[in-house]
């Protein structure tokens, strides 16, 4: 397969150079970018090697991609990508990012004071599912709308950005207009429709692809490309564990995973040691081992409370736990060139915000530069 | 969890009902199947045994069952279902059910000639994919509706039901139109927007829920359930492989995964040995052992030229192979107490069905009860 | 890799033709069978399509072998291999060969009470560990040398050959000396010292070499040839399962290993369901699918009272369900151009043989020819 | 079970305990370790919570284990077990050992070579493989005693305690006597009668024991009690990778199994990442990730020109990548309590040294305390 790069695009170019595509393969993709065109061919016998076409002068580049997924691929791009969240903070640069939050969106007043928490201990975005998809039709299936409600009302108090999971075409642009990253779950991980719908939201969000379980880097990777094809750049990764043999914790994350994907991609890569886990012990370790290992970033499950906690309290850490690897991540962070965001003590948790009724503070210009 | 049944139910009867299983616990679904209302619930702590209500008389039973699927679990039917198809044949019954034709479907000239072809050799349903969802976004997708189309004429030409794949909530309908069963691969295994919209479809088409990649038995069932739970019984399970360590085969087929679910539900099952095996030499062998291992039937590959196949052309049976695989199926079934239809030679090939002009017989009384 | 085989080889023919495979590459392993002489040899680099030497006429054959396993490999012979036991029966010919017995030796009365029955039901070997390798050093480890004694006694008893397990190099001649069939198990099947011990004993017993676990269908040939190369050609390949993430079962028993493995090797297929599932209840329809798929004989463990077996009495057939597997073996056989021993009513039970006092009639010509 | 200690025994306490055992169970296995003796036993009905015995005064400990395991337990041990080599190090204190060198011997030169050069590195052992259990019985299977030799010539030179694989039971005092530690390799991970020997030995070398493929976390903590039992306690658990379905590395290494394992067991856990990676590129970011996951060190393969090694020359590092990930883990070290030995370069290359012609200096002092 071959990619051309068409950047600063007109219109008039683009049709001049898919009709000079055409005259020498098949067009698979038009993919239009934020700034930049792309299409991805097929050539015919005895085309395979094309040169860039001679227009637009010194705009133009093509690329051969040896892999079945091409935006992702490491040779389509020299950079490693960084996606930006809500213009405050960057996935892929040099802060490792920490998203944290509860499993499951519950009460009001739970999910402000986890989310004050989380940000006073040094996350940068809060998790909360709203639509839950969970194994037995006849267990809680998460607050849905209302959850979406509360979580933006807990992402404003707390001054941070909010992720939750998108389940169905139909309900992209709902979930969309309320959260700051959408969240592609593993059972959707090779939901194609989901996520070409996401793919061409005309808002670009950033989204987190977790993984489909029992599926490999090449397929992971191939369902990246059904949203960026739509147009859509800010693809984050996001592995969670696979299917294993290990009868001590319910996935087996397989950390060699993220060298390989820097290889293999040039998308930011997250990791979910909660879910891979299972059980709240092993994380801190996971999650340390994670950032070592060259991830950029974490999604991780914390509660208040954890046995009172509506779905998964056995792998939600404890604030404290929390805040102690949030200390072990800064500790380590400098010998990997990565900065961890620091406490946040006088953050959102100052005066009227103690009582829950003032909206927080915007999220302070952060210390490290994030792109 | 509990299991209240009520046959014949009248509306009076479940209100009733469903107020003093309130009095008891927390109602966690009603189902309302032909001729039978469902009620699933929790009990408070202190009614865990519950006595079925004195009324209506006689028409009432509760089940206790103790896993986390449960319409579908072996405890809540006394009989193995059986899953009519066009009210022409039926999965679950003493007959093993052949379902073939191609990967997807291409020209209609092909998909007719294959569909009598494997007609004549004893297929009873005709497969063929519409939509297609592939690894990459660049691969070919389908002939999507025009291949529904197609596919209809066939099983018209040919006299068979046909079975093709739907992909999303809002495909449901269009696609529940055309076919005569519904399938959910493997990629939507897990996908429960779609499983419950397929579950609340009024006509309750028969579905073949192939088992998500990765997925426990247990999961298998629980999504089994979220069709189940909207009011559809005629779910057919689909096992096609397993995410295993095989580098000499696609997926690893445990066919332990039979005589167990046949212990663990009363749903069919039916085997697809084409995907898991991802090349054609060793199907037969495969296909023969799930028979002999308790399966209700299969669903396979088969094309004229599978060397021009548009997809998955290694794993395609040539015609000449499964009339072999057919042979050695109606060899083994007697000492299994199955049938397998026989050779229908004098069937769809008749007269002007030659020239493809005609419509088919419909398709003949089997000579073998079928439920 | 090459491979010269020489057919009634003299000494000097040998030595010759080791000269001139020197000056054409390195020799990798010289082979002496009965009636054969092979060399495995790499070819240097000009050499690598050697026609065979024109001497001594006609009994020389050269053959590329492109696989890591030589020996075993399919390529390196024409029919498949026949491994003959005590002269009476032989195991890849038209027999399907039933090994049964109990997992572990216990009293002498009840292996030969056990012994007498699966041989009644049609079993032609009977099993029974001795030195029984255990997960845990303190649970019990077999009665070792007095195990194969009263397995032994058993074995003539009910005039059945013996398989019994060899765990270490140093205990090779003392137990082949005492059994028919040395078995390696899954814990060794990648021990090599212990597989070059059997390889070079002289009397080429016939070895049934169960699959490490975790090991690929090449590294299991590769083991194969190192019993092969030291001269004796009679192993068995056995399949006991492998690490799956199956929950409900102990492991995975992929049986699309078996038609694979007929396409890789000559070697006869065994297959052990009981390991495998580790549960008793779908023991037959594993057994029954082996036969289905390919396989050439099984082993299986039975016992007259499961609850009392001191190792894996989960896993044992009683004598009842194994009767019933053998009336379906002989039921579907006949579809698969194999046999199965009859039930055999007549035979050892006979007379004073009841009271366990008197030594069993020889196993009588069998009525199904095996070689 | 149920686990007795007596510290510093004597042989007139120890029988009376023994038959103090006996009236309330069953003896499974009579320990003796230096200045230590434990008592394995089973409790007969109506003594499973034996109260200590009041004799000998003080120094009797009864403990509860509930797990096949029981000298590897957690439970059996207050604090985590340090392995000294050679009494110069310790394996399991705050020093995270780095264990390196080639995969297999080959020259004199080149041995020692390395082994200087991984010293003036950082490493404290120095790795090379003289019997070399090979796939194929053709591929070339080490040096074997020459290489020994040749390894502790390098030893020698460099002043690097040595470690290599013993492959069975009538090798290990052969190998014993020329190493520093003794390998058990994944393929023999459940030979028991191997690891019985090893455990034996009157000299109770320091073991590193890999886990066997496809062996779960009970199992390999079972192996390990195999060498404790025979009394000898010094034994390190070495985790290589699992089966697993990357298709992008050899093996999957969970790292998850770092902190199970210490919840699990008192043994120091070394990592190997150049087997479980099968390539170089990766081995660095898991060997970092495995000292922040908890690991007490890493077996590492090094090599000076890895494209003219002999065995696995893909996943050897290069001095200069060795050099690299010696900086990398002295950097996350502090971050996690730990040590890691440091640059040497004034050390075994000095003088005379450098001709290879003199022997090293002893092993300096270490700069941080090991024991």
């Amino acid at each position: 397969m071959h990619l051309l790069k068409l950047s600063d695009p007109r219109e008039e170019d683009v049709e001049r150079l898919l009709d000079w595509v055409r005259a020498r393969g098949e067009v698979r993709k038009r993919v239009d970018m934020p700034g930049e065109c792309a299409i991805v061919f097929e050539c015919d016998p005895g085309f395979e090697d094309p040169p860039p076409p001679p227009f637009p002068a010194g705009r133009v580049e093509i690329l051969e991609v040896g892999t079945p997924y091409v935006l992702a691929a490491r040779a389509a791009r020299e950079a490693r990508s960084r996606v930006p969240i809500r213009g405050e903070l960057v996935v892929g640069g040099s802060e490792f990012v920490v998203m944290a939050g509860p499993c499951a969106v519950e009460s009001k007043e739970r999910v402000v004071r986890i989310a004050v928490a989380v940000r006073r201990l040094g996350a940068r975005v809060l998790r909360g599912g709203a639509f839950k998809p969970r194994t037995s039709p006849y267990s809680f299936q998460g607050l849905k709308m209302e959850g979406l409600r509360r979580l933006g009302h807990a992402g404003r108090k707390s001054g941070l950005p909010v992720v939750s999971e998108v389940l169905a075409p139909e309900m992209v642009e709902a979930v969309a207009s309320r959260v700051d990253v959408l969240q592609v779950g593993m059972r959707n991980g090779l939901n194609y429709p989901l996520l070409e719908a996401i793919g061409r939201h005309p808002a670009r969000p950033p989204v987190l692809l977790k993984r489909g379980i029992g599926c490999g880097l090449d397929e992971f990777l191939c369902a990246a490309d059904y949203i960026l094809a739509g147009g859509n750049p800010n693809v984050m990764l996001c592995l969670r564990g696979n299917t294993g043999f290990s009868k001590y914790s319910r996935a087996t994350l397989d950390l060699a995973d993220i060298p390989l994907l820097r290889r293999m991609t040039h998308l930011p890569i997250i990791v979910d040691p909660s879910h891979a886990a299972g059980r709240r012990d092993i994380i801190p370790s996971m999650a340390a081992a994670a950032l070592v290992a060259g991830a950029d970033g974490l999604l991780v499950e914390v509660h208040d409370r954890p046995e009172e906690a509506l779905v998964d309290g056995p792998q939600a850490l404890t604030l404290e736990a929390f805040g102690g690897l949030m200390r072990r991540l800064r500790a380590l962070a400098p010998a990997m060139d990565r900065e961890v965001a620091g406490e946040d003590l006088e953050g959102p948790s100052r005066g009227a915000f103690a009582d829950l009724g003032l909206e927080a503070p915007p999220l302070r210009p952060s210390r490290f530069r994030t792109a």
